[in-house]
């Protein structure tokens, strides 16, 4: 795919829009990466706030809940100086029948600069992509199981703080990989940024053997999947998604696929572990482990919010050539 | 009715309160409609925010649930730089037996300066107006099936803006005109600024005849209320308010006061199509007349912005003489 | 107990948290009304904005809802010029199993500077205190039957602005006083502030006899509590909590401890009656005495703000010496 075809890319390459990691070129990644660290940099307790979007009206729409998500998003767009509206989906004129595309036009109208958008709907931000005008910008804040793309880029933005370069690293990803958006994510990311291997770690039921499409090696078992990792990215258990005979209870996944003090062991001494929240403590992981000095799942929500700047600001500041 | 005994303006004529068209002089409608142009014109993707209301205080009061209005009011007060509360009455005091004027005089008491109230019962907004003090001003943004005036003169706006004058245009109002606070503030309006002819076009039940009594001529046959018309205004059928065997179906409806392409070949060739939104596809309008080349439709939205930032503005600076 | 323990002040006895006026030194709470003074005058109507918390979160965290109390600290929060984000916890992870303290970790990891807390669990603002790092500081906005500070303090304003001193004062607080959260904040600041009298007037199952403990003279007729009274403070009857065969009927306590204009004639001649809001109307208040000549009910909201504003400003400046 060269990049012209990317449609999140404009003609000269430069991100339009953010809907998924996936073929995206390293250097677009790395940008991003090197843009949210200036933030973070920034992000002294005494200039947290600066002025690149101000003027700009960015609104998050939400047309599936998510306070922590929402939340994140606006503190990055108010610390950016834009105008910020929170559109409660729920409530409004899609209830009374109206497409998701009119709505959009209408806030289009309204002057919008960005729209964030989640939507249970896989690919609904790449619809919305496709019907905007040049000077409007869309990042996809999770669609349905498709893609969470500021998650994989947050989680990116801890792996490199923390182990400096991806190419000799081994990561693996324990537990929901199939419904998880967040998998999905890391693992476009971590094959274009260059992961010596990314191992997707689970039952048979939540770990399939086509993950392997995916160029990540699957494993069933946990001791083999996290031996000598570099870094674990445990996955929320999602209990209010779950039901069928076939997917376990929280007491027999943490028994089978937990991550326990003893397992931890079998990784590399200097391993990081880390988790998209909530935590499920002692179904998913141990408490000892979520609060350990090995686990870096309060940086992973420190940089998402320098890494939602710099989507932000990048996407806003990207022009359009006709 | 001389000025003095309007209760929107203050003993100079100025706009104090904005509640219903109905009543106001032409002059002060003009100078609405000019203020907004300035806005519009402002309105280049580069300058949008102004500091007109700077540390001023805009309470949104919807007393009825409505994203849609609520936004627009959102983001004309954020891009004049006013701090805007959205406060979510169901939630409220009120729910806890406390009266709407005990609710009123509490926010009063918290320095507000202009509250955009939203309720279901006809009058409230007066209501409230006539309790505040001098420096506070009530903007309505819909009371029951009275007024929504805003709604109104951005109609104006979209009107002026393709036709340049009212003087000699035909105005035809598609629909539930009865219901229709939309309607009715759009009749106001354009009695005052001197349209030609507005027709009400609809069944009887949906535009009785004594819809007469506000100076429109009354057709229940559409190809003659459509016919040679300057201007189409549809309305929503507002199938949630809907019921009895009187009421038509939304397939009845489009089969008899449907606009269809075939329809609008009855008006004049350079016909402006508007819509209040959100729009029933199929309905009350066909996709491709929405989505075509005589609709203005977005257009109203886009200018909805302009004229809401021109009478917080206007309001807002009016001074109370003793 | 000295300064050093109480865990709302740091070493050097300044306020770092404010969770209950119990125990704050006299000189703290008077630091807080002469700054809040400072707002009021400040407070006109050309320049309402200050910029001291320019660039600093504040976040409502309202595990119980209160519009109209997160609206108070929204405008204070704004009127300093932070950024204000509202968090609807009903709708939040919390709702997914996530612990209140997985909570606020993830919170503070966003750069929070002050979390305004509200919690229907008496002690749980304490708890998040207890597990905060030093720039991180938390305001109870009411937790349980326990504590309103900011309540609190704005009704010693509230007296101290119409009576100047508090060492003459006899203060009547009547109703529901072992449920209120507003009775026990205040009756501990007008003990610290050196009140002459505090009344609890009430029925036994309201006022019982062992509220002495907290200093105050307990009476179950209310004449006597609140003949030559110089602060009538009226509570709220809260309907929506009671229940149970020996609780009194609105119409019951209307009759028996409802302000009149009859009892009120028992009180100084320059008494000031306040209420912390919202009114029932003919329940514990007669309207011609809420609308009268003696009440001040919504100079405490008018204060509420500027309170809220000295609050916020004071703890959001203070270090935390290692």
């Amino acid at each position: 795919m060269t990049r012209a075809h990317n449609p999140q890319l404009n003609k000269n390459g430069e991100l339009r829009h953010l809907l998924t990691p996936e073929g995206l070129p390293r250097d677009v990644l790395t940008h991003i990466l090197d843009t949210a660290q200036g933030f973070v940099s920034f992000g002294s307790r005494e200039v947290k706030k600066v002025p690149l979007l101000r003027g700009k009206s960015v609104f998050n729409l939400f047309f599936e809940n998510s306070t922590r998500t929402r939340t994140t998003f606006e503190i990055a767009a108010q610390r950016l100086s834009a105008d910020v509206f929170n559109l409660d989906i729920q409530r409004s004129s899609t209830s009374k029948g109206e497409s998701l595309l009119d709505t959009i036009a209408n806030l289009e109208a309204m002057d919008a600069d960005v729209f964030v958008v989640r939507h249970s709907d896989s690919g609904a931000p790449f619809l919305i992509a496709q019907h905007t005008p040049p000077h409007v910008h869309i990042v996809n804040a999770g669609d349905g199981r498709h893609a969470h793309p500021t998650q994989g880029l947050l989680d990116m933005y801890t792996i490199r703080h923390f182990k400096g370069d991806f190419s000799n690293l081994t990561v693996a990803i324990v537990g929901d990989i199939v419904h998880s958006r967040v998998a999905r994510s890391a693992i476009h990311a971590l094959t274009t940024l260059g992961a010596a291997e990314v191992r997707a770690v689970g039952p048979k039921t939540l770990a399939p053997d086509n993950l392997r499409d995916m160029g990540v090696r699957v494993c069933h078992d946990m001791a083999e999947g996290i031996r000598s990792a570099d870094v674990i990215m445990m996955l929320r258990l999602q209990n209010e998604r779950m039901s069928g005979a076939l997917l376990p209870s929280a007491h027999e996944f943490n028994m089978t696929y937990g991550l326990t003090p003893g397992r931890l062991a079998l990784a590399k001494p200097d391993v990081i572990v880390m988790h998209p929240g909530p935590i499920n403590r002692g179904v998913e992981i141990d408490s000892s482990v979520a609060d350990g000095p090995r686990s870096v799942i309060l940086d992973q929500v420190r940089f998402g919010i320098a890494v939602r700047m710099a989507v932000l600001s990048i996407v806003a500041s990207t022009e359009s050539p006709a």
